[in-house]
């Protein structure tokens, strides 16, 4: 098995997935009980969130665990702009945002809010002394476009100066410096899965003094912002995992793909700054789809977009402006702290394989 | 250790864990991948989902997996409520209600709604015909207390035929046969954590048809109603856990603490209809928090009311009339499927020397 599709999911590491089996089967109290179990079980979040805090350069009392990136990005987004409503009424969002952005931006639409999408870069000038919220993600999922955050922060901070700032980090975390200090962002959303701890975690880091409504009522655990029992086994794999967590040097395997990928036809999506653990190219003639299939009997795991697109177009790609009929060949290919440059072969050797067969058919 | 706090939280089964190690491991996939590992992946879900549903009488398209009990509450009730405004605008919902049940109808009063609380067998003659919904639980968390929810379901249908009916049973499941098909709700929700599967997890059961107002907006997944990667790992173990559950008789346990504490003076409150799982009781002239320290320092862990609510006053106990003084000296103990008599008798000579030690202090 090779599996080049790092950014839709990884594999839990030992260490996370050892935390994890502690904390279901002995340690197993509930955060909230007032008794040396539940105290055994608060101070295993506690460490959790102090090893996510110190990795985005934050203060523990700053990161609320959640259920999911996505849960993260709709507190901070919807959260966000209804705890400002009374500031104004624009919400300023990127047009690259994955779903559980661009969806929470629908929904603040339907609330009422005017909503306005455009490219990172054009983000600023259309942001007005009356906008509450502007979010734009740091890593983008489906192409490895990085946008700098701390110049964007500090331009829409000179335009909107209420505007609570987030950045979706899902992507970024684990590959690129990440420093809440200097990105100046107001909250940041990571998640567990996508840094070899479990499905079923995400954290929001929500700077001090920031208020979020929350979306969901309960018990009051984590400050009222996400209500319900921890997660204990997850939360403390997420922290297990975020302390082995460093950032490894995706370049070799980047310019190897490419290169292959190149002299097969096909066209390499190559932004002017991207993180290299994500690889999209257009190949020649054949759809995406199909090739993903083709691949997956083989024992090759790879992506046709964004894992959560389940095969629609992808919206990124069409904002960035790509030919309808160019998006259908869209493969993305992206790598762990475990790929090998010898599965990078294979995978083009099986690429080379199926373009001969596909295109014939 | 002695743990007696069931109700609080489960250590996991070793089929559940091994279920979760599994998905963690190995099977890793992203269910949203188009390619094998995320379609093993998805199935995996759909094999829990089957599970969860069989358990319930429930079809599996009618389960929704979640992230606590909580989410699933809140989305049948601010969901549920918001899905049905234009219905009309009353929400009636149990006094005796878990925090995430009676917070998310807090949400709604301040959404514009005008929210009933009332004991359970008034709740019928406060619904009206512009009622949209009505909640009220199975069993109670803190006492053990059992609505008849299909009389109840009965008799708000006859007079608030647009509501949607909500049952928490969170504290049922496992314990007394719940059948959807029979309660006739429109909604249920349960929690993976109570019945021996990981913290981080629910599900609700949503009747074909039944529409929903989602909380959190993203990819789609879980018809969605909870959007984001599925945590597949808990969803694995919660089905492998479901499918382990039988009932087992608490009676003799039950019996068993309840005459050992009348015998110590305390008063045991028994409601006339309850699940012998769960015994409140009323210690004479003891803290009730004192007592769980005092137990705790002695590896028997039991609970002063619920464990959610972390020590503050009972809100469930007001709502049943007992006086303040007599709310601090509530404590809870809960059995599960592990439980042995000996465990229970031991519980009570030690409670029997904490009320020696702790009265004359």
């Amino acid at each position: 098995m090779i599996y080049l599709d790092y950014a839709a999911t990884t594999p839990v590491s030992p260490a996370a997935a050892d935390t994890a089996l502690r904390l279901m089967r002995k340690e197993f109290g509930n955060p909230s009980s007032l008794h040396r179990m539940g105290f055994e079980a608060g101070r295993e979040i506690e460490t959790a969130r102090g090893a996510i805090a110190a990795s985005l350069g934050a203060a523990p009392e700053e990161i609320v665990f959640t259920g999911s990136g996505t849960h993260a990005n709709n507190l901070a987004v919807i959260g966000g702009a209804l705890a400002r409503k009374r500031r104004g009424n624009r919400v300023v969002v990127s047009a690259l945002e994955h779903a559980s952005v661009a969806r929470a931006a629908e929904e603040l639409s339907r609330l009422g809010f005017e909503v306005k999408r455009a490219l990172p870069a054009d983000i600023p000038e259309i942001c007005t002394p009356d906008t509450v919220l502007v979010a734009s993600m740091a890593v983008n999922n489906e192409t490895g476009e990085f946008t700098d955050i701390a110049v964007l922060t500090a331009a829409v901070r000179e335009k909107a100066p209420h505007a609570l700032v987030h950045t979706d980090a899902v992507q970024a975390y684990g590959k690129v410096p990440l420093n809440v200090g200097t990105l100046g962002v107001d909250t940041l959303a990571v998640s567990a899965h996508k840094v070899s701890a479990p499905k079923g975690c995400g954290a929001l880091y929500v700077r001090r003094g920031t208020r979020l409504q929350p979306l969901t009522f309960g018990g009051g655990q984590e400050n009222g912002l996400h209500p319900g029992t921890q997660a204990v086994p997850l939360i403390g794999a997420f922290g297990a995992a975020v302390r082995e967590m460093k950032p490894f040097d995706a370049g070799p395997l980047y310019q190897e793909l490419s290169a292959g990928l190149k002299e097969m036809g096909a066209a390499v999506y190559e932004p002017p700054r991207r993180v290299p653990d994500i690889v999209t190219a257009f190949l020649p003639g054949v759809r995406a789809q199909t090739m993903v299939q083709f691949l997956s009997d083989r024992g090759i795991f790879i992506s046709a977009g964004a894992a959560c697109g389940r095969g629609k177009p992808s919206e990124v790609l069409m904002a960035l402006g790509l030919p309808p009929v160019q998006l259908n060949t869209a493969v993305r290919v992206s790598f762990g702290k475990d790929t090998a440059l010898e599965e990078v072969n294979l995978l083009l050797e099986a690429l080379w394989e199926g373009c001969r067969t596909l295109v014939k058919a």
